[in-house]
């Protein structure tokens, strides 16, 4: 299959292309690094990335921005952040990548734990997580033509608890070549409307 | 108590009305209509709807515009009608309202059945569903005071069959006065981070 991987050189995103590269023809997507480079906020942007691609059987999300800060200190813009990035950036993928990809075609997106599981200083990335995951069971049942979309939700990746550890204390982080598995099972399985969780 | 009901003249907000105000006291909201006007999309329209109202214990929110359509035909802007309104409306009301309301106070949000048991045309509603319920559940956590939220989830109402009944065939309707008990439950219980079905 032709995979195109939208944020493929973060941590997420660099294991699931190990994961997926020996079996896989790969294209490599980001902001500004990759095979192709393309800005999720920006609707023509990705209409210029699935147009420089051709036709393609995949598409993988492992991208998106959210702003975390304490509940007492978020401002209503604070919360925009994850909705146009995380979120809607995701969301662009699909209804754009829709009319662009292969009959029997999969969408993977990513949300995370703290849709409901949630920590300090999380209610943006917890609300966007918990947005993924609803428009992906609705829209499954939408597609057409065998076209699938499934959602990762990962908990803290081992890689990243030097960073976020503070703030994930108690929870079991997994590495990310673990949380890979759960793209490779979207992509290369066949159900669809699915949260695999990545615990 | 002094209740703030966002929404007030809607169906839901009409059923909230009389179940509450023989107990309560009752500020009805509307964009139009009701003892206050509130535009949920404006910030500081909502900042000057709770000056106006002064101190108060519980703010009821049964309002929110989505746009259905079927996923085929929804574009990146459909997909803010709902977010600006639905979504950030009642997020809007909590960020501010939280500065505003009294110790003990609670915020009782409206989603909807369709974050996880979706219909044909509702990404949109499905989508900002269930951003709303992960958003109440991470927001609990970190409101202080004994300050409370939760979110009444509804089925499709009795009322809004003749409107709504095609694309909810197979969902048992509930008339909007049952719905109401949820309201009630939030407001004069004591728990937190609920999401309370009312099917």
């Amino acid at each position: 299959m032709k995979v195109i991987v939208i944020g493929g050189k973060g941590t997420i995103g660099t294991a699931v292309v190990n994961e997926l590269k020996s079996r896989h023809e790969i294209i490599i997507a980001g902001r500004q690094h990759g095979d192709v480079t393309v800005d999720i906020e920006d609707p023509a942007s990705i209409e210029k990335m699935y147009q420089t691609v051709g036709k393609f059987d995949a598409v993988i999300a492992t991208t998106g921005k959210v702003h975390f800060a304490d509940f007492a200190s978020m401002t209503v813009e604070n919360y925009y952040v994850g909705i146009h990035n995380k979120l809607m950036g995701q969301v662009n993928l699909v209804v754009i990548g829709s009319r662009y990809i292969n009959a029997n075609g999969s969408f993977t997106l990513t949300s995370g734990i703290l849709s409901h599981d949630p920590i300090r200083a999380g209610t943006s990335a917890s609300m966007v997580n918990g947005a993924l995951e609803s428009f992906v069971k609705a829209t499954a049942i939408e597609l057409t033509e065998g076209k699938r979309i499934n959602i990762v939700s990962p908990t803290v990746l081992v890689e990243s608890m030097s960073v976020y550890g503070d703030f994930f204390r108690g929870f079991a982080p997994v590495p990310a070549a673990r949380v890979a598995l759960a793209y490779s099972k979207s992509v290369e399985g066949l159900q669809t409307g699915q949260i695999y969780t990545a615990l």
